[in-house]
C-alpha cells in the first residue's frame, strides 16, 4: 500500500458508456441524472457521444445534452467521438474536452468503427487539429487495450505502440479501455509497464509525460481490483459509472462499468480523496435505477454502504 | 506486485457458507455439487456446519454429508461449528478439520451464537481439547473481524487481541471473516498489521507463526480487491464460494462470498497457482445454479471467461 496518492480523479461515464446500451431515455431524464451527478462533487463527466444515431440510438440527443451542459459551469464535460466528423459535431456543440476512441484490436475496430486500427490511429492527427483549432483538449481512449472479443488478447506492445503514436499525433492525454471487462491486476501492471516503456514515462512515483487514465468493466468481477491495481501503479484518473450502469453488447448478461460508488467506497477507506460524496452517488444511482427501469449491477447500491441504509428498491435482487 | 507468492490455497466454502441461506436442497443434490467441486482440483472444502437445524435448516444433514465426504480421499474436508457441542458432533461424524467461529463483535456474537465474544473466545480451549483429543486440527474463524452489522466498525486491536488469545487457547490456524462484506484493501492491510503485531508475526515476506486465512464477501463490490490485497499482504489462504453463492441475512439483496471462479481467474493471470481449474469451477457453478434455482452472483459465471463460452443460462441477467 505504499506509493498511494492522496487524490484520484474520477470521471463519471454513466451518462454515456452507461446509458449507451439501454433503451433510449428522454433528454429530460438524462438531465435529471446529470444534475444528480453534478451534486456528487465529481468534476469530470462524460456527457454524451457524437456517433451515428442509427448505430447508437441512445445517444441521438447528443447536441441537446451538450447544449444543456454548456449551462452548467464547474464541471469538465466531455463528449466521445469515433471519427473526425464526430469531433466536428462535438466541437460545434460547444464541448471542448473531446474523447476520441480507437480500438487497439482490428477485429473490434472494424466492428465498432468500420475501419482498421491503423486508419483509426492515423485519424488522431485530423481529430487533434479539429479539437485544438477550437482551443479544446483531446484525450485518446484506446479500447480493447487488454483483450478483444474477436481477436483475443491484445499484445501489450501493440497497445503501447498505439499510445506512443497517438501522442505523436497530438493527443493531450490517454486512457486505456478494458472494453470487455477481462483485465486483472497483474495484466494492468504489465500493460502500464509496456506503455511507460513506449512513451518514456518514469513509472511509479514519477510523472508520466501526459495524464494516463484507465477504464474498467466488471464483467469478470475483477474491475474494482484492476482499478485499485492501476492506482497502485500510478494511475490517477479512473472512469466509473454510477450504479455500475453499462454492459457489453458482445456478452449478454455481462455486467457493466465499475460502479462509481464502489470505487469511491474503496478509495475513501484508503484515505484517497476523490471529491465525490458516497451518499450523493447512491442518490444519483437511485435516479439511474428509476430511469432505466431495471436493477443495477452495483453490489453496493443493492446492499447499502457500511452504516448506510440500502438504497435499491426492495425487490432488486 | 512485488512479493506475490507462487501459490495461494483456496478453500471452497460454497457447500456451507454458500448454501446456508438457501432453501434446503437435498443431500443428494449437495453431493452432486461436492463431486463437481472435487473435480475442480480444490483441495480444501468446507463441507457443512454442525449447528442447530432449527436455526440453519439448510445444514440439518451435516452428519450425512460428513459420512459421504469420509469416502472421498485427497481433500481436506472441514466442518464449521459454533460451540463445543458442535465440535463434539463434528468429530463424532468423522471430520478432523474443524472450524470454530467466534464473532469479534458482541452484537453479532449474541445474534449468531447467543453469547458474548468473551464467552465464545474462552470456549476455544474446550473446543481445542475436543478436536485435539481426536487428533484433529482446529481453525478459529474470527467473524465480524472488520465490521459488525450491529456494533459498527470493529477496532482492529480487538480483532488482533482475539487472534492472539485464540492461539494461546489452542487454535492451530486463524481466519478473518469479512462477515458483512465491508472490507476494502486499505482496511485489510490495517487489520493484518494489527494482528501481526499481536501474534508476533514477522509481516510481509516472512512466515506467520500460524497460517492466516481470510474470508471475504462481495457485498459492496470490493471483495475480490480485498482478497488480492490480502495476498499482497502475505495471506496464502483464501475462502471463496463457487458461483458467489451466499449472502448476508442482515442485508437483503446483498451479494455473497467472493466467487471462486473470479478469484481463480485473477490469480491465474498473476501467475499464482491454486491447483484449481477455471473451466471446472464454471461447470461446478452450473451445477450450483441448477440446484439453487436462481441466478448466481458471479459476474464471470454470467459473462463467461476470457475466450470461454458463457456458462450461465441465457435468461440470467
Amino acid at each position: 500500500m505504499t506509493q498511494l496518492p492522496s487524490h484520484v480523479d474520477i470521471r463519471e461515464v454513466g451518462p454515456r458508456d452507461g446509458l449507451q446500451i439501454e433503451a433510449p431515455i428522454s433528454t429530460a431524464g438524462k438531465i435529471r441524472l446529470l444534475q444528480a451527478l453534478v451534486a456528487t462533487g465529481v468534476r469530470r463527466i462524460e456527457a454524451t457521444a457524437f456517433v451515428s444515431p442509427r448505430a447508437v440510438p441512445a445517444m441521438a440527443d447528443a447536441e441537446r445534452i451538450a447544449e444543456y451542459v454548456g449551462t452548467v459551469p464547474g464541471v469538465d464535460w466531455s463528449g466521445l467521438v469515433a471519427s473526425p466528423n464526430g469531433a466536428t459535431r462535438a466541437i460545434g456543440s460547444g464541448l471542448r474536452t473531446i474523447e476520441y476512441v480507437v480500438s487497439a484490436a482490428d477485429g473490434h475496430s472494424w466492428a465498432n468503427a468500420r475501419r482498421s486500427t491503423q486508419d483509426a490511429v492515423d485519424a488522431v492527427a485530423e481529430v487533434a487539429r479539429i479539437v485544438h483549432d477550437a482551443g479544446g483538449r483531446l484525450e485518446v481512449i484506446i479500447a480493447t487495450a487488454w483483450d478483444c472479443p474477436f481477436d483475443g488478447p491484445t499484445d501489450p506492445q501493440r497497445t503501447a505502440g498505439i499510445a506512443a503514436r497517438a501522442l505523436e499525433l497530438g493527443a493531450d492525454q490517454l486512457c486505456f479501455g478494458d472494453t470487455i471487462g477481462t483485465a486483472t491486476p497483474a495484466r494492468v501492471r504489465r500493460l502500464l509497464d509496456a506503455v511507460r516503456a513506449a512513451i518514456g514515462g518514469p513509472g511509479d512515483g514519477g510523472a508520466d509525460p501526459v495524464a494516463l487514465g484507465a477504464h474498467f468493466h466488471n464483467t469478470r468481477g475483477t474491475g474494482i481490483a484492476s482499478a485499485f491495481a492501476a492506482v497502485q501503479a500510478g494511475i490517477r484518473q479512473l472512469d466509473a459509472s454510477v450504479g455500475g450502469l453499462g454492459g457489453c453488447p458482445f456478452a449478454p448478461g455481462a455486467s457493466g462499468n465499475i460502479a462509481t460508488e464502489e470505487l469511491v467506497y474503496l478509495l475513501d477507506d484508503a484515505g484517497i480523496s476523490t471529491g465525490v460524496d458516497l451518499d450523493a452517488v447512491l442518490a444519483a444511482a437511485a435516479v439511474a435505477r428509476e430511469l432505466v427501469g431495471h436493477p443495477l449491477e452495483s453490489n453496493l447500491f443493492r446492499a447499502g454502504g457500511r452504516n448506510r441504509p440500502r438504497p435499491a428498491p426492495a425487490d432488486d435482487r
